[in-house]
């Protein structure tokens, strides 16, 4: 007889293979306790992590934790309410003049995740009449808002601002188009061809909506993203990201020149029909954005890291992504590979991402690894010599680290 | 010509209307200094707070600000990562047992917020085979989740287990049902006729979600709601719930006897895709909920308030919700009536959430108040003062208070 749940036997298989071949869940860490920004203690073990978003190491940031505390203590755990009801604190408020302030947009709306950012914004501004074009490699979020959404929504290839082209001089002259694009892609870590993508989507009356969630912080003047690196700020209409990477905490917000952007706190079903962000967080996300506003030295550690890691790993024959940024996607041949080079990092106390789809493309494999600020040469030591040792295991087993490109 | 922002100019205008007549924007308080669970300054002046949903004011409980201000020492800010990345901590499967223990369940799942945890359950549970059957006042969480899904979304009528009967009669035997309720709906409070309902689902062999976010905490035994309440707990497949309302804080859950709750964490993509909650959130809402088990006091003082809102309403001749629950919904014959009591509440120093579409069905308006434990007998007066003063100043202009009920 059907049954509700025979759904799930499918990836409840696909999973238990998961499990036995990599001699432990990948999916099921479990973070006894977290002693740093760049360590926990995993199964009982001392862990180095290369798999967080934490790319300035700031969740332990002493002026954030102080003003998340003091929060907690003059306005409570909770708002108990939306935005548009009791929700709606002097501090929101100021979070999102700061936010404004930040990127020098006139507005900005805050929501209570990246998530519901993404989802918020995108299903309110769709409208059946609409198009929205997003990259293929878009993240789950950006889907879910167009799925939710009335507009028509058409795939362009992954960073090709000629498919771009292509579709959008298809589309009737003067309709409405929304082209949606990432700065940093979260899994291989390669950065939008920004400056092409936008002269595509402007030279079609396109309005660009660009989500900085992984560039936040690791891009551009003040760590305000790829548009401010490229110089494209001002050809971005709306600017999405996520409190919930380099700001260390959660949340998500869109900031925008366009007064329009105001509408969307009555017409965003995830802004209005969700619990505004504690005051605490509140507190943390502002401490945390200042700090990176201010202190450029934490990008300036952020990058030496990141050479040390991207070529490191390329000098030891593995496959990482196409652009050195924070995020190293390594590409491994096929999953078995890649459960074997995750278990063996574990042995060796460094915790990656593993991905597998649906965050990946079916049937790839990728060992996603994030560098923060905070890692030591120490650890970035403990790290190399760990994929180190990865190889020679898969070399005991006749297999390579190499993967396509 | 045409623009994307052309479908917010009704919203907008709709909106700037609104302001005018109810002499501020109701959608746009702004809550300038939190004093109490109960108490707030806005506009300068104090008020009290009679329209969030804060049943038991624990949002300023001492155990629980303790308890994620050491957690921020300990475990930072925020996790940076999914829960099946980096973002699992021992506390998040803590609380998860605990939610569990709480519910008498087997196995609980954490979710970043409310709106994600019926957004994520239903999407993923929603195959291309199955029906929803769903109230047609849910929240629009569930609304959204089940967009978001594949499956056959039918609506029942409102609390009407016969018109639900009926609906499911005309499906096939055998196919995959799922039946979606909420313990207290939030704008008008009535309570589900859960008995009516669950036999009525449960004769066609229909599964059965349960969203008690404005019932934990507030009724059953133990606060775990109206399936307690009514001892139809055996019989409801998932219960789901949020931190945002009794609890204090944000977040949500699914607690559920099915072991096939855990492939959810494999499928929903609100859970997969998202931050999970930061130390704070989760050690607050793990003292709080502690509280809710074994300090009965603060329902039997919820109730007691909720008693002396309720009658004194109806006494001053509004229309009130069928069912007495914290969750007043007071009834405006229409929405310029609505709008002058709201603004004559606030001129007495009282807060209450105006409830106009699409959060209510078109065309009506509710001025949605909600009782909190921590209300002193002084403030419940003082509530009951500012509706005796709204209904002199509609008397003046020849209107009544009274709507259809």
């Amino acid at each position: 007889m059907a049954d509700l749940f025979d759904k799930f036997q499918y990836i409840r298989q696909a999973h238990a293979q998961m499990v036995e071949a990599a001699g432990g869940d990948p999916l099921g860490v479990r973070v006894e306790r977290i002693l740093s920004p760049t360590e926990a203690e995993v199964g009982g073990r001392r862990c180095v992590l290369l798999g967080s978003n934490n790319y300035l190491g700031l969740t332990f940031d002493p002026d954030a934790i102080e003003a998340a505390c003091a929060a907690l203590r003059t306005s409570g755990t909770g708002t108990t309410g939306s935005r548009v009801a009791n929700g709606s604190y002097a501090s929101h408020q100021d979070l999102e003049r700061q936010l404004a302030g930040f990127f020098g947009r006139r507005h900005a709306i805050l929501f209570t995740t990246g998530y519901q950012a993404n989802v918020g914004f995108l299903s309110a501004i769709a409208g059946k009449d609409d198009t929205i074009l997003i990259d293929s490699d878009s993240h789950a979020s950006i889907y879910d808002g167009c799925k939710l959404g009335d507009a028509t929504v058409l795939r362009f290839k992954h960073n090709d601002a000629a498919d771009l082209e292509r579709r959008l001089r298809r589309l009737p002259a003067g309709s409405n188009k929304l082209v949606v694009l990432e700065g940093i892609y979260s899994m291989l870590g390669d950065r939008a061809p920004l400056a092409d993508l936008v002269a595509a989507a402007k030279a079609h009356d396109a309005y660009i909506l660009l989500d900085e969630a992984h560039s936040l912080g690791v891009l551009g003047e003040g760590g305000r993203g790829l548009a401010a690196e490229v110089g494209v700020e001002d050809q971005i209409d709306f600017l999405i990201g996520t409190f919930s990477k380099s700001v260390g905490t959660i949340g998500g917000f869109c900031v925008s020149n366009h007064p329009e952007l105001e509408a969307v706190r009555l017409a965003a079903r995830a802004y209005l029909f969700t619990a505004s962000l504690p005051p605490s967080i509140v507190a943390s996300a502002s401490a945390t954005l200042e700090r990176i506003r201010t202190d450029a030295s934490l990008r300036e550690r952020l990058w030496r890291n990141t050479d040390i890691v991207y070529d490191g790993l390329k000098d030891l024959g593995y496959t990482v992504g196409p652009d050195k940024t924070p995020v190293i996607g390594v590409k491994m041949p096929d999953a078995e590979v890649g459960l074997v080079v995750w278990h063996t990092l574990m042995q060796h106390g460094v915790y990656v991402n593993l991905a597998l789809p649906p965050a990946t493309p079916q049937g790839t494999c990728l060992l996603r690894c994030s560098v923060c600020a905070a890692h030591t040469r120490e650890q970035l030591q403990t790290v190399l010599d760990g994929f180190e040792a990865a190889r020679a295991v898969l070399a005991d087993q006749g297999a390579k680290v190499r993967a396509a490109e």
